[in-house]
């Protein structure tokens, strides 16, 4: 199931912008306290660290990601999730020419 | 003043891409059904077509806009809003190595 839409947030209005723009997000934060992410990554290439755990729910387009200490790229699509470990570097790719993947980053 | 969250509303998860990813933004809705959206313009120069009438507010860097029919370059910071009629083109600029323009766009 795609998550089209998350009601009853928050959302910081400026943009984090990594990669000179390949990847964009917005934070929102729920009425508990909680704090995600929604975010698009451009065609690229890109290495991102982790400070708490993250879990990257794809809502459209797809990429491939790499987890430290694997050599495999494994897709991850529209309605499909990963796990990345905390404190933890992992590689995301979307290739030249793809649509863009848009997630939503869960923390912790 | 900064409007630097924005409460009690829905995000629309995938976001919006223009021009290759010189303009991403976020759909985000209120409760009575008001739709904004919230985006970053990187360093460019882009033209866009209006439909509603739009009312542009700065929340973070900076750009310059001209309106259709006018020769004038006018520079709109953080905190600064400017309006723009409906069914009317209009560009931004955003000059390379500044900081992106982070906006929050009001529809009609």
């Amino acid at each position: 199931m795609i998550t089209e839409k998350i009601d009853n947030i928050s959302v910081t209005t400026k943009a984090n912008v990594y990669f000179d723009g390949k990847c964009v997000s917005h934070g929102i934060t729920f009425t508990d306290g909680t704090k995600k992410s929604v975010g698009v990554i451009l065609p690229a290439t890109l290495t991102f660290n982790t400070g708490a755990p993250e879990i990257m729910e794809c809502v459209a387009g797809a990429c491939e990601y790499r987890l430290a200490g694997s050599d495999s790229w494994v897709k991850s699509a529209a309605g499909e999730k990963f796990s990345v470990p905390g404190n933890a570097k992992f590689d995301i790719r979307v290739a030249e020419g793809f649509e863009a993947y848009h997630y939503i980053c869960h923390f912790g």
